[in-house]
């Protein structure tokens, strides 16, 4: 049913099941005038892309992303873009365990109990084969708020099961598969993934997501709260078990005299807000967390059901990530730019006739 | 700027500030012939209320709700439901010093840079009152779930600063102010409070919410999941920082071969899901954490601005919640139930049409 | 179930059935600091208020308007502005009859036909009553549009039954109880509706609403076009059953030589377009008429069925207004100006970044 | 800007210019279950296609729509149905001229105004072509109806200029190129078009459309409105300037002893309200009228202006229909069966717990 749309304003809608012809969507809602090719789309795309190191799946797609419509002459014109995926490496066969038993974790069982069937080519539409478009989508939407605020939207690999980075470096998170900060660690990762791989099993993660530059005002009192849209946004990406904002669960020991964030004419002192007061962003950076659960989808033998209800045993073999989380990184960052971009449109509406009727406040420094 | 709704079928919308003359709120999409009255939205409010114990603000509300139409004759018409409260405690005295500094870690400062002005009284639209009427829109959902479904909905705070339950009883939960689960804990956060409000600080809390009983099939894939939309709820609430849905954060560091929920013919062999599987409900109970940050409004001084821009220090006196997390047990309830109740009706548009083309598997077991 | 609710940036929600205790409203999405007080509300209130001649119902309604929140220091705060309106005059005794029997022409059939259930006083939620909630939002839009833009909204009869008006002359619209444009046919409309009145019948009637000032580029192509949403939003109006725009249904004996609006240096030289252009505001005077069909509660005997189904006779005695069109225009005007001030904001979320990058077009003049 | 979408449950989303690549949508809300094919989309995708008689632009496109996903083996799964069409015939130098100067009576003024670009390759986004994935989401709308409930969705040319049927015969419609009720007509209407084709000028034309079978009961009272949703749906097809239902504007000069439809046990005894009783269906047939202006796009010279704003002359070659009314019945049908789907699935969400507190009314009989 309904459901496959994100955003008031700038509203992207997808489409696509992992083994169909093809996965696509529409960006309803960009502004006219950003310029706009497929070769802004493909580097986040590539970015997520699985096949790229022997710790993702091995299916291989070139995830070639088109754009069907709303761009004339090398820029948006304001009216719907259509964006279409072709699917290309569909083994379907590998799928004809899955249609005949209920893989546990999966979401083979709340389909059916949900739709009375199911595409069991791939997860269907349950697959994160899907989150193509979404990734596309937050191109547009990380473009456009680049060009015209100066956003800036990153991730990085915060924790691969036990694993966490020692050191912090913006730089190196690019430079390795994993997305991770810390480059001394890789080999610690590499290895904890190759013992992972051949256990045939599969381990959680956790992503953290930072916007900086996000001006002060997006978001809406009561329901549709800035971090509330972004734990919707976040804990809509496949596996996601958890969202923090700022502090996050830290907050629950933390005094209010140690968690209130000390304003000064220069900016805000610290940031356990991450960025969100009362629904609203402050100017301060947007900081948001992801723990993502271990694929269900594993070599070890487990207890489940079969499509008769009864009981039997399922190993999954096909083409899977042992750790969703790695590919997750480009995923959140387009997810957070979705919500970031709606907000801004939302926010524009209000903007235009509002009197400064109290002195301004300097503009929020980042934490 | 509108966002003051919740829910696609089963919508709320909510109005007013802490100190006008009334709150109120609008429930559009309640299904007729549910029996409704006051009385069945007043267990909750109480429970909600403030003033009830020394541990929360000594403001004194009554909280009676009226309900203003959408009721004929004891039960439902499927009309609006429209609901005011009126505000009686106004001291709004105490908020001259808050009209112009201000508080770090509030809303007074995104509001501002939002809206160019700002309520000051009693925080206006960003005070906790508001979610009066939360609680009473939920308990017109948790009313219906159970009535038509046998759903129950249950909270209970499960951390209050350091202090969790040593021990777990559902019984327990209602015999406390605290709503705490381990009646043997009660002294040590009896003892915990006074200190704290000695100190005149604030802390952190962590609240857990289980529902039970709903029916399997409920959520949207992509994006309107469940567990989005529940995370979308849940960090909608004031002061809330994270949401987490079964394992949640300790799914991190978990193995696929231990978070995956087995399966057997008489159910599910544990809820590591928390009762959602690829954003559809799974028939599990559904089980919710969150985490709730110290208010912002302390007596501890700390530095800030003025409405000038000019750096000064800030002292909250007035009447506040010292662990906002002790009253957000009914809330948490309330919109879990809202989103409940909203999927119900969502999933029920396909229900009466659904061949059962594969096999029946039997009804998951509550985890 | 769901369905109150009006626009997608200017939110207007209502609530409320004509014999309950009040009825109310919330309009979520007035941008901050315009100047609104219950003051600006109530002439628009006073000119849909019936009983005010005696060629309307003589339901005697004060019809007070209340402002509840959103509004500080006499001017708008950018939150929720919560409405409500007592009701008084409730003579629930005149109804008896009506919940026996299932009225032609009503609401009595369809309601029992979805809700299985109906609030028989005063027609409950069908009741025209509902559209004072509408009246006092729609004041709020006329008031920023005016303000913000220099847009003026009004609307006139433009037919009672087979009465044209021979001459037109705005200043006489609000001289007289029908909003007729022509005060030479003021006694000939009197003398109409007292031998109409006698009969115990009712007549159908025509509005035109005018809306000058509308900036172009309102409106979006497909389907939130800005004539479908004016559509929409007349066509809601009860009894309405028929809606054109510009030269409406005059247009399908045209020949697009004569139909189309030569354009100018100046501006356009006529407005078949009724001010709309592929779905989109052109700067010319938006221009809609509606049809409204003549109430079914009249002293005619009527052949119909009891709420068992068997066949009866009705008589509707109660007190109606035996032509509802005299009493619509401030009600088209205020959704038209609703209507404009919902697609004003979603232009908003766009203008800031459009670089024109044509040269530009001389604004257009009216019509 | 966002406003692509259709619908709230039912949802369809469209996207494409007249000359990109392709046209395509998303049908999101489609219940599981429904046998469907390409095949199914394609006669009625044939029924509005240009080029089959020499009344229609001779612009030649196969429209070949492909289902994308949503489908498995044969039906519906549940999940959104993606579908694309391919613009093969794409002559964009005739549109120099068009790109130079602002047709009259055209979108292209108010494109201009709202975006600051266009693309002026056929219309862009304002071209008819887009009205082709609408008619595909309809048939799927169609088919389901009819499975599911017996609807029947069917339309005809009413009138076409001046010439109005003189007999009306269901058989007869789909026999000719105009979708005309009375075969006797056809060559007078071929007569008059050739005529206006040697003119180069164009005519304005009027459409009914019809469901019969429609379950009463679907509708919303007040904003979202059966009827309101049909006119917004009506409005929102090209070139129409006028909606009415049932009576539509004759009920202007109707009394109400007149208009009011009579009950029996049996029925209703006519059908002036042409189904919609207080904006939810009564049983009776669904009746609405939709006017068509002329289009634009003619060889007569006409005064315009160009793109520096200096006054110019215009003269419309390329391929364009004299008549957009005579394609336009299937899109008609269409727009209705989308507004039907929908509430018939937000019916459903309130039906399973309606108890029938009142004795059941018997079903309405078909006017």
């Amino acid at each position: 049913m309904s459901g496959n749309s994100l955003g008031k304003l700038f509203v992207v809608t997808s489409f696509g099941e992992s083994h169909g012809p093809a996965i696509g969507g529409i960006v309803d809602g960009c502004p006219p005038g950003l310029p706009l090719s497929e070769a802004d789309l493909q580097p986040d795309l590539d970015r997520r892309r699985p096949g790229t190191s022997r710790h993702t799946t091995q299916r291989r797609e070139a995830d070639r992303v088109q754009i069907l419509s709303g761009v004339f002459e090398g820029a948006t014109t304001g009216t719907p873009i259509g964006l279409i995926i072709h699917n290309e490496d569909q083994r379907s066969k590998d799928y004809a365990e899955i249609a005949a038993k209920v893989r546990p974790g999966h979401a083979d069982y709340s389909y059916l109990r949900k739709y009375g069937v199911r595409d069991p080519r791939g997860g269907g539409r349950s697959s994160a084969r899907e989150t193509a478009i979404r990734v596309a989508a937050g191109a547009i939407a990380k473009k456009y708020l680049a060009a015209q605020h100066g956003v800036q939207i990153r991730g990085y690999l915060s924790q691969l099961g036990p694993i966490r980075p020692a050191g912090f470096d913006w730089a190196a998170v690019e430079q390795n598969p994993f997305f991770f900060p810390d480059a001394a660690a890789i080999p610690e990762l590499e290895a904890f993934m190759d013992a992972l791989r051949k256990d045939g099993d599969s381990i959680g993660a956790e992503v953290t997501v930072v916007a900086s530059g996000v001006p002060s005002g997006l978001g809406e009192p009561v329901f549709d709260r800035l971090d509330a849209d972004i734990a919707h946004a976040l804990m809509g990406i496949n596996a996601v078990k958890g969202v923090e904002i700022g502090a996050g669960f830290a907050a629950v020991t933390q005094r209010g005299s140690e968690h209130r964030d000390l304003l000064t004419p220069d900016g805000f002192l610290s940031n356990n807000a991450g960025g969100v007061l009362g629904g609203i962003s402050s100017g301060q950076d947007i900081v948001a967390r992801l723990a993502l659960k271990p694929t269900s989808s594993i070599r070890v033998p487990g207890r489940t059901i079969d499509a008769a209800g009864a009981p039997t045993e399922v190993v999954t073999i096909g083409r899977h990530d042992p750790c969703v989380g790695i590919r997750a990184t480009p995923i959140a960052e387009a997810m957070l730019a979705l919500v970031l971009m709606d907000h801004l449109l939302r926010q524009r509406a209000q903007n235009a006739d509002v009197a400064p009727t109290v002195p301004v406040i300097p503009p929020a420094a980042p934490a």
